[in-house]
């Protein structure tokens, strides 16, 4: 007996309406035995940035036989193609070609195999324009996770032909730092689109300033001190402003995409 | 082996309490493998059209052994009786007799059997007066997933006998049409209360004027232009105003129970 | 062959981010024919209690051999201890020693055994010093539900030196009560501070004041009139303001932890 792969399943289509459930009632048709596990459906509607970012926070623990189902898709309808690819580590990625699976499958070790999904058969018929969640993504995901060869839901293509996410570039200059907020969480750590590269190219280093409040680098939330806030590399290689008894978004007055400009500690 | 039938659960009851959870707990232990999928639990309290709608929105995407856990109860406690109703396409319903079940059943072939649930050794004990979902409905669900024949849980009654949702019905005139909002959902589609047979009945054809806007009437939303409104068929059987590039909703400023007046294309 | 023990999970993590997925997804890997029923996300950050009173309602209606997985858990890096606590009725509770689990296991018949959590083997490593949901909790509580005996776990404490969460007492007077709201559900129930000893000790007894209302204590639910404000004891031993037809909280004007003074009936 074969025991079905976990489907882990991202939207951006919110719980308040049928639409996740009735995706989970076409997987449930397709691959009754498989479990499926809801990462997160608040995705910001059309953010693929964010649903990319998302994924790629949760990467390091899926199981090595996930089956990995993202729609945050505002092409459909579209060219843009459908796509299965088979990460390094072992998870594939089922979704739309738009970037949104794309940070994901770096942290998972990069691209093993990519196929663009062409086999209507796996499809739920009639397909509509709108809801490729429903009629191509869940189906192809079940199948998969039901035990169906990944060669056969399309044709191979060169992982580097994939849509990647464009994650915005700090603007990085001698001693500054123009970085934006790719996220805030629920504890309020905040997340920038700065890498430890951008820190060493603007020649800053263990300390920071964002005005008014310096900061220290500290290697994990463990090193945070009370009421302190502090940042550090998170599991997805971001810079991420934390603290130690409140909400880092709130001691800076940040949410997602406001800028925020790193500078040397003062008296430095 | 047999494999449990999937239950699919709906409520008004919320996430924020342990309700669903509750209801989930009883049904583990009482089929243990069964899967429970949510729907929805976001349904207004107590608003049993609302969750008629949304069921027959779902239910031709359910698989044919697809048991149905619904519960939007504002009678309970009261004489309304407790049923579990065999469509003719294989799902089985359960829930309070209210019409709650009603369009469901209507997209899913009709009642090909109908019980009354009577059978109080499937309760849980002792059964309280205002929380059925966790006493009766649920129970009786899960007993229906693992295996029980259906004739199992009560009395069979006449498909005739049970109670259907009222919908609203449309003011119908010569060229002109006062419809209500039945829904809207999350991407701002505007589900109205009107048939296609009630515009052939005023004389409306092809297009529509929704001052000030004039809709095309197209078979699927892929043949909907860029920044277009226009309405369709949709999935069961309600005209429905959509966008493309945006919310219908929004575009007609609109929102669930509001009036929408359709009358002749402009110039025409 | 043997079937996984469900798993429970209660958190204050919110849906909104990845965090309750990932730790799904981390019983997943470790217990993949596990079931995972989730009571509720939606637990005020850090409130502990209210986290404690949710799951001890709960608690009567959990399978046998569930395993609870509970992390509402301000101490996260701090010296407070994993615990894992069988209960006299069969479910095991794993969480944070916060007192969390210990209105739970009261309901439960009490503890029958409890252990330290201490077997780093089982954890997921490296250990964050913020997320023991994730690498602590879940893969002991999937390692449960896999079938790991409880000793496996750690080391064997007296259950009388677990840290119980402190209900904050009510101040009882002759013939008043001052107490305090504990909860208010989504249908508007009303639960106190107030066992039915402190009534006795009060000298109240059948019916109550709550100014300006006048309240009568009923065995159930089903005893309430129409329109009628009443009083009675709830499943977790709590008293409870509830009404038919309407909220109770909103009847009273009160939200949680609120005060609400109990004096005997007008005219008596």
């Amino acid at each position: 007996m074969t025991v079905a792969r976990p489907i882990v399943f991202l939207t951006d289509f919110g719980v308040e309406d049928e639409f996740v459930g009735v995706c989970k009632a076409v997987v449930a048709g397709i691959a009754p035995d498989a479990s499926v596990i809801d990462l997160t459906h608040a995705i910001p509607p059309q953010d693929v940035l964010a649903g990319a970012l998302t994924l790629a926070r949760a990467a390091p623990y899926l199981p090595a036989d996930a089956v990995v189902l993202a729609v945050v898709d505002p092409g459909v309808g579209t060219a843009r193609r459908p796509i299965a690819v088979e990460a390094a580590a072992g998870p594939i990625l089922v979704g739309p070609d738009n970037g949104l699976l794309s940070l994901a499958w770096e942290v998972l070790g990069g691209v093993r195999q990519a196929l663009v999904i062409e086999n209507d058969d796996l499809f739920r018929r009639p397909v509509s324009a709108t809801f490729h969640g429903r009629d191509v993504f869940s189906p192809v995901a079940a199948h998969l996770a039901a035990g169906l060869a990944l060669e056969e839901v399309g044709s191979a293509v060169s992982g580097g032909g994939l849509v990647r996410v464009g994650v915005p570039a700090p603007v990085v200059g001698d001693g500054r730092i123009e970085a934006r907020v790719l996220s805030v969480d629920r504890f309020g750590n905040v997340q920038l689109n700065v890498r430890p590269q951008h820190l060493a190219t603007a020649g800053l280093g263990d300390a920071v300033t964002v005005d008014p409040y310096t900061l220290r680098r500290v290697a994990s939330y463990a090193d945070v001190g009370p009421r302190e806030l502090a940042f550090l590399v998170d599991s997805s290689g971001w810079l991420a402003v934390v603290a130690n008894g409140g909400s880092a978004a709130v001691a800076l007055a940040v949410g997602r995409g406001d800028a925020v400009i790193l500078t040397p500690p003062a008296g430095v």
